[in-house]
C-alpha cells in the first residue's frame, strides 16, 4: 500500500478501507510512517470526514496498538461511564461508588483537566496519598476487591492515541467528531468493558457547545460502541452553568463527600442519578433507568456508596482519615467571598469563563506539564433561573495567589448576566439516546 | 504567532495574513516549525484553497527563502519562458536563441524530466560536455557575454520551494494550483527577470488534462506575476499529442537543430514561433505578437538563431561538433521501426501513454534519483487528423534495452484510436491571456 495514495483517496472525499486505515496507524506507531504524512491524512480526515465503519476501523486499529484487558476472570458485568468534561463535572466519584455498592463493576480508566475543564484523576490525587498510576495487575486486583477502580492511561492501552493526540494538538485536527470518536472509544475498549454510559455535555462550558454537535459526537460514539458489540447508552447534559457548586480538585472531592452523606445537590445529584441509573440498568441491576435512579438513591441513603467510596480511596492509597474528617484538609492562603453588585434574574452564566477563573487561581494547566494546587477553586453559587440580591454571596475564592483575586472576582461578575424579568431554569438532562 | 492557530484558520477556510504565510514559511526553513504542521497547513490550503493575496505571500515568502539575483549590470530587458511540461515539449531550446538573436536576454532556470515529461535540463545535458550547474556567478557570465544561459535550480534559489515540494510530494498535496503557482514562480522570479511568458500545456500529456483547470492555472500565474510587477503573457497550448515527432532527450536536441535550420516542423514551429514572439514583444523589440513571430521566423531564416545556438552550447562547456555534425552522435544499440496494422484517421492519442513508453525505453525517470539513456526515445509520426495506411511507419524505437520493444510497440498502437470517418487536427494555440 502507498501512502500518498491512501491520503489522497481522503483529501478527495473517499471511504477508506478496514486496510488502509489499519496499514497507517499500524506503520506510524512503529515508526514506519512519518508523522508529515499522518498529519496530512489527519487534516485531510478532519475536512472531508470519516464514515462510520471508517471511524470504527480507526478505532479499531487504535485499540489494538496496545493491550486488551481481559477482565473475564472478574465476576459481573463491567461498565463504565464516560464524560466529555466540563465545569465542575465530578459525578464520576459519586456514581463509581453508588455503581459498586450495587453490584455492577466498574473499570474507569479517566484523563487529566485541561484548559477549563476538570479531570478525575486531579480530583483523585487531590486526595493525599491517592494513586491513579496503578499498573495493570493492581488495577484488576482494586476492581476485584471492592468493584470499582480510577486509574490513568497506562502506556499498554491505546499508545497510538496518544501519538496521534499529540500530533493533532499541534497540527489545529482536535476538534473532529471522528477523530474524537476514535481517541475516546480506543482507550475505553481497552478497559475490558461489556457496556458504557455517556454523558456528552453541552453548552458554554463544554468542548461541544453547540447540542447538534454534542448530538452528532453522542451518536458517532454509540455506533462505534455498538460496531464492537458493547451496550451504550448515551446522555445529552447541560453544561451551560457548573455542575454542583463547587470548583477545583479538593474542593470538589469535598461535594462528593457531602452528596455521599445525602447532602441535596439537586443539579449534580440529577445527573449523576441518571448516569448511575443508566449503569445499573446495562449491568443488569436494573430493570429499567428509572429504577436504575431509586437504587442508586439507595446507595446513598444507606451508607453503602460512602462506604464504597472509602473503600476505592483506601485501595488506591488514599488516606481516608480526610474523607472522614475533611474538614481538617490544608486551606488555601487566600479565602474570599463575591457578592452580587445588582438585583436580577440569572439569564445566563459564560461557564467557560469560570472554568478558566478557577483555572488561573491554581485549579487548573494550560499545558498537560503545568502544575496544579489541589487547595485552589471557587464555590460558585448562582444558577440560571436564580433569583440574585445586590450584597449576595455569590462565590468563594480559595486560592494562594493574592495577584489573581481581583482579576478572578472581575471575571465571574462578567460571567454571568442578570435580567430584570425571570428566567428559567435550564433543563439538564437534554436527551437520552441508544 | 501561533502555528495551530494559522492551521486552523486556513482549516476553516479563512484567508491568511501575508505576515501569517510568512511566518509559517520563515520558520520552516529554519527548522523552527516542524514538517508534519507544514504538512498540515498545505493539506487544509490544498482542500480550502489560497486566494491570490495569499497565493503571492507564499510566492513572496518562497522566493526570499533565498536568493533573488539582480541582473540590472546586464543590459537590456530580461525575459524567460515557462513551460508546464509535456511529451516532446523542446521549445525553450529553440526560443531561447531566438529570442537572444533578437536582442532580448533570456536567464532560464530550468527542471528535469519526471514520469511521462521530459526536462529542459536533461535534454542539454545530453549534449556531450554540456554543464547545466552552472553557479551564479558563471550564470551572469554567459548571460552577459551570449545573452541566454539554461541552467537548474541551485541551493541559492528559492530554497524553501525544493523543502516544500519534497513534502508535497509525499503528503498527497501537489496538485493545487495555488501551491502549483507559487512553487514555479518562487523560482522564476528569483531569476531577476522583467518578464515572463507562460506556456500552459492541456490534453493527455500534461499535467492539467483538463482546459478549464489549465486556464486556472494560466490565471494564478498571470495574477502572481503581476503582483510582483511583472509583464506576463500566457499561452494555452494543446498537449494531446507528442510536440513536433522526436521524444527523448538528444532525438529532441537533434530535432531543434532541424527547426533551426529551417526545416518545418509545423506544430512545433507553430508553438515555439507564438513563445518567442510574444518574448520578444515584452522585450520590445517587436511591437505586437505577430511581430515577433516575424522576427523570429527571420532569425531562424538568417542563421543567426542557430549561431546563437552553437554560442550558448560552447559557452555552457557543450561539444558543438555534435551540434554542426548530429550524425556522429553516438547510437543505441536498438532501432526499430513500428507499422501501423490498420487503416483510418487518427481519432486521438494517448499522448500520457506515449511518454510513459518513452520513459521504459530509457528516455526518463520515474524517480528523481533514476539515471536516463539520452540515447533512447521514440520518433512518432502520427498526428490527430491524419489519415494512416496498414503498414506505414508510424514510428522508429530507439533503445539500449531489446526486452522493452515489444511492450513499447503495444503501448504506443494502443495509444493511438483511429476512426473510418475523417478527423480533425487539433488547435494548437487555444488560449492567450494576459
Amino acid at each position: 500500500m502507498n501512502v500518498p495514495e491512501i491520503i489522497r483517496k481522503k483529501r478527495e472525499g473517499k471511504s477508506l478501507s478496514i486496510d488502509e486505515i489499519n496499514f497507517l496507524i499500524t506503520n506510524f506507531i512503529e515508526e514506519k510512517i512519518p508523522d508529515y504524512q499522518i498529519a496530512a491524512f489527519l487534516m485531510a480526515a478532519f475536512i472531508k470526514g470519516l464514515n462510520k465503519w471508517e471511524t470504527s476501523a480507526l478505532t479499531s486499529a487504535m485499540l489494538f496498538s496496545g493491550q486488551v484487558l481481559d477482565l473475564s476472570s472478574i465476576e459481573g458485568i463491567k461498565i463504565d461511564k464516560h464524560s466529555t468534561g466540563g465545569v465542575g463535572d465530578k459525578t464520576s466519584l459519586i456514581l463509581a461508588p453508588i455503581v459498586a455498592a450495587a453490584g455492577v463493576k466498574v473499570p474507569m480508566i479517566s484523563g487529566r483537566g485541561l484548559g477549563h475543564t476538570g479531570g478525575t484523576l486531579d480530583k483523585l490525587e487531590s486526595i493525599p496519598g491517592f494513586r491513579t498510576d496503578l499498573d495493570l495487575k493492581k488495577y484488576k486486583y482494586v476492581l476485584q476487591k471492592c468493584g470499582a477502580v480510577l486509574i490513568g492511561q497506562t502506556k499498554e492501552i491505546a499508545p497510538a492515541d496518544k501519538m496521534i493526540y499529540a500530533l493533532r494538538d499541534v497540527t489545529a485536527t482536535v476538534e473532529s467528531i471522528p477523530l474524537i470518536t476514535a481517541s475516546i472509544m480506543s482507550k475505553k475498549l481497552a478497559e475490558g468493558i461489556d457496556g458504557l454510559v455517556l454523558d456528552i455535555k453541552t453548552g458554554s462550558g463544554a468542548f461541544m457547545r453547540k447540542t447538534k454537535d454534542a448530538k452528532e459526537l453522542a451518536e458517532s460514539l454509540i455506533n462505534t460502541a455498538k460496531s464492537f458489540d458493547k451496550k451504550v447508552i448515551g446522555f445529552i447534559t447541560d453544561m451551560n452553568q457548573p455542575l454542583g457548586n463547587y470548583i477545583g480538585n479538593w474542593l470538589e472531592v469535598y461535594e462528593c463527600i457531602k452528596v455521599l452523606h445525602g447532602e441535596k445537590v439537586n443539579d449534580l445529584l440529577e445527573v449523576t442519578l441518571h448516569l448511575s441509573g443508566a449503569m445499573l440498568y446495562l449491568g443488569k441491576k436494573a430493570k429499567s433507568i428509572k429504577e436504575g435512579i431509586k437504587i442508586s438513591q439507595e446507595m446513598i441513603n444507606n451508607g453503602k456508596a460512602f462506604e464504597k467510596f472509602l473503600e476505592i480511596v483506601e485501595l488506591q492509597g488514599g488516606d481516608v482519615s480526610f474523607i472522614r474528617q475533611p474538614g481538617k484538609y490544608p486551606k488555601p492562603k487566600y479565602h474570599e467571598k463575591l457578592t452580587a453588585s445588582a438585583n436580577g434574574y440569572v439569564a445566563s452564566l459564560d461557564n467557560y469563563e469560570i472554568g478558566m477563573a478557577s483555572l488561573e487561581l491554581g485549579a487548573g494547566r494550560l499545558k498537560m506539564t503545568d502544575k496544579i494546587d489541589p487547595k485552589a477553586g471557587i464555590i460558585f453559587y448562582p444558577k440560571i433561573g436564580d433569583k440574585i440580591k445586590e450584597g449576595d454571596v455569590i462565590a468563594e475564592i480559595f486560592t494562594d495567589k493574592k495577584e489573581k483575586v481581583d482579576s478572578v472576582k472581575e471575571k465571574l461578575l462578567a460571567a454571568m448576566k442578570l435580567s430584570a424579568t425571570q428566567t428559567n431554569p435550564v433543563k439538564l438532562i437534554k436527551k437520552l439516546l441508544s
